[in-house]
């Protein structure tokens, strides 16, 4: 590789090898579903499992588990604040020590379910306001950390590159694994531009594969302004809850083996 | 020994040297504290940990955890029935499937708040109506039974002498540990008076703790008949949500120890 | 009319130039969504709105109830146990006391939302495991006919034809109000099928309108053994939450104007 | 009055022959109590009852309606977030049509409570972290403004002297009125100090008497450096909910009235 090339650029190239997918499980509560688990369990590597705060309950968790283990799928906390009438989507400003503790409570509600269908959790992703919050919120992110880190911290945690959350994680020694968005428009610092933004959603099927190709083999993207830039994610983060995100979801993950891409856990 | 003993009178009897003292705790939620916890784990031997469903968040489980790892006392899942509202005290006509998930669920999330705390969940014992309920019930007594089985059969069950639950989890390889009342008036079948009977709960401090004495050393309680019956229990349920309670409780086990009672967590 | 007829028979017959409809709507909470709202809508006459306990937050419950007003159809408190997560299918023994409570605060806060949407409260129909309850539970239907009284005994409440619950409200002065199934087998009494049983739900939608026209025009309908039986509805529910419910509502709709019948509010 | 006298200084003596004291009540759930309702009934003229969001349940609040009936006490609908974990003690960033609904939902429940005690809701009192956001927060205080005017124009909304809620309240038309804080220190503006501040709540019995008579006879306090700042409230809030509360109310009540204030509900 030649002398123009980053130390990112570099490290995203020779992991492109292989990348994961993951994606957003188990988001029923009790009558109710969400998204289309079974055709994505066929797709992505790595299950993010609702824990009952923001949606899953305990047998839509065991089930969901069950299922990840069937397909060889990773299993993932999905940790959200506690809010299942907004469905974890409104940052809320609980105390960082209350926050701890639901971290903790939530991951050990999944790994008693995981455990029980002869699974394991693996890694721990926040969820929706969390994750949103965390990116910038030292206090939240470090809470998060600390929680993983006390429950255990041979677990990994998916997060937004560059988020203090990541960036907290990796000092803490925990594994910190970047991820990328395969239909999200990213401005010139490698953030993802506002949902509320026009074209902040890539509906486009070529783009979206495009994109998670790109993502995969060289670690980068095209922003909105037409820049390169490099969030050099280790995993691709893929929704089912749209009409047709799973058939958009399979169609990613076929471009990128075409593109000689192998799909892998990154634990 | 004599001719005159059953044999449920001298296990009962070789077992009294020791006996194990049990109570709820952690059974305050969010703003709302109930009970004198504090007070409690400096008397008993085991701790009932509420696990989210009928009393106990996040926060409080984590305390409690530690509290009870400070004071040496074991630390059980107090698993409920999903109804804060009613706090686990009225019958859920919960299906057995979603029982077992339910159970497992509550077990996993205290398990990783007593890890954290440097602990662990040694036994589970069902609380209000759910302890009730599976005493004649056997769909949900079963439930119970195997989602403790798929979990981990290695813990312990809490529950009352004679019951469908205590007999599917000693079929089911579970050690299963009968209790005793200390302020309850028993029936001639050994069975607990029904609360809404007059003289069905004994506030007497006196009778309270010679109940306890007599429960320890001989197994055995008189009934409001007058005759002896024997629940052999190896650990005796103390109350601390009254006023009094843990003054009472306190009573007890001074009463147990001047009777040369060993107080001994049965796990 | 000959001397054959029953009472009973002539009234439904009698009353057999207009019937209700009604379906169970606003059943989504939060992101979750379920049924098919807008079509019902447009088919039936009355809204059983969900309030929060079983399902139906409260910006659904608004909306809800300003699309009933819009499409002329009066709105019901549809009341249940408080259980979300089992989404109200589950019995529960709460006590009378606390049932009236729960009915009250249920029929206020939709009685709000209708207020703002320029409708009104206009009946209460009992949901899931609480109308099969009060079906044969005097205490529980007493606490639900006491609710509707206390609040506004100018309510109707609909319910099952022979229920403890209807004979109780009749007797409390209440517009009782008696419902008909028209995708559901009738046993010799009368009385349901239970889901249980092969056959219970009626699938074939010539079969399913034909007796929807029989409830609606003879009061009547064939029992599974081939009798003749006479629930006399003065209502028809008509379910919303299955693939297929939508469209099989509107054959009902158009098979009863086609016999003549006109559709209109029971109040 | 001589010229030295502003405005609102002039207005806050000419009212001070009475004023209103409120105080939150009701805010038990289920088995859990909190504060001491029954000594604030005596003491009061109006009680803010948690409407089941942050407090309360629908049992408590039909039995706090019908105290407040029999004491002569005004009702108010505390209302709140959707938060019963957090006591509605934490921000959430719920979207502003969402918050109308929310608020309208619970004054309807409230409505219903009040209603069946042969009662009415008189006043909405935001609690907690809704009622601090909504002092600068324009969105959030303009929907609990929009929620009061769609369920009824007629209701007054107590909340902080100056805040946005209060300053939109009156724009639209509502009554809106100003409450003080007799055991909270006031700065230079007539902002209450923080809680984090040392010094920033009041226990002398004697200083929180004269903070109450001063308030209410001049519509002044004096802030922390020494000024006298003028929030001219026209309701002062009584905290039930530590120990010893209730007592300090009542010699708040006494002091009040030996200085010749009229204690009388604003609406």
């Amino acid at each position: 590789m030649g002398a123009g090339y980053t130390d990112a650029a570099i490290e995203a190239r020779l992991s492109s090898i292989a990348i994961d997918l993951n994606s957003d499980l188990g988001e029923g509560f009790g009558a109710w579903s969400m998204g289309d688990d079974e055709s994505l369990l066929s797709v992505v590597t790595s299950a993010n499992v609702a824990c009952g705060y923001h949606a899953g309950d305990a047998t839509i968790m065991r089930r969901t588990c069950e299922n990840a283990v069937k397909n060889g799928v990773r299993i993932g906390a999905h940790v959200s604040y506690r809010d299942l009438a907004g469905f974890g989507r409104r940052t809320i400003d609980v105390a960082a020590g209350e926050l701890i503790s639901d971290i903790i409570y939530q991951i050990g509600a999944l790994a008693a379910c995981a455990q029980v269908a002869g699974g394991t959790v693996s890694y721990v992703k926040p969820h929706g306001a969390l994750y949103n919050r965390i990116v910038w919120d030292q206090d939240q992110a470090a809470a998060v950390v600390q929680a993983v880190r006390l429950y255990d911290p041979g677990l990994a945690v998916l997060g937004l590159p560059g988020s203090q959350f990541l960036g907290l994680a990796q000092q803490a020694g925990l594994q910190a694994v970047p991820e990328g968005f395969v239909d999200r428009a990213y401005d010139d610092e490698g953030r993802l531009v506002s949902r509320r933004q026009p074209g902040s959603v890539i509906h486009d099927a070529a783009r979206v594969t495009a994109q998670a190709v790109r993502l995969a083999t060289d670690g980068s993207v095209i922003s909105v302004t037409g820049s390169t830039v490099r969030p050099a994610p280790r995993s691709l983060c893929l929704h089912g809850d749209t009409p047709g995100a799973a058939e958009l979801a399979r169609q990613v993950r076929a471009s990128l083996r075409q593109a000689g891409v192998r799909l892998r856990a990154f634990v």
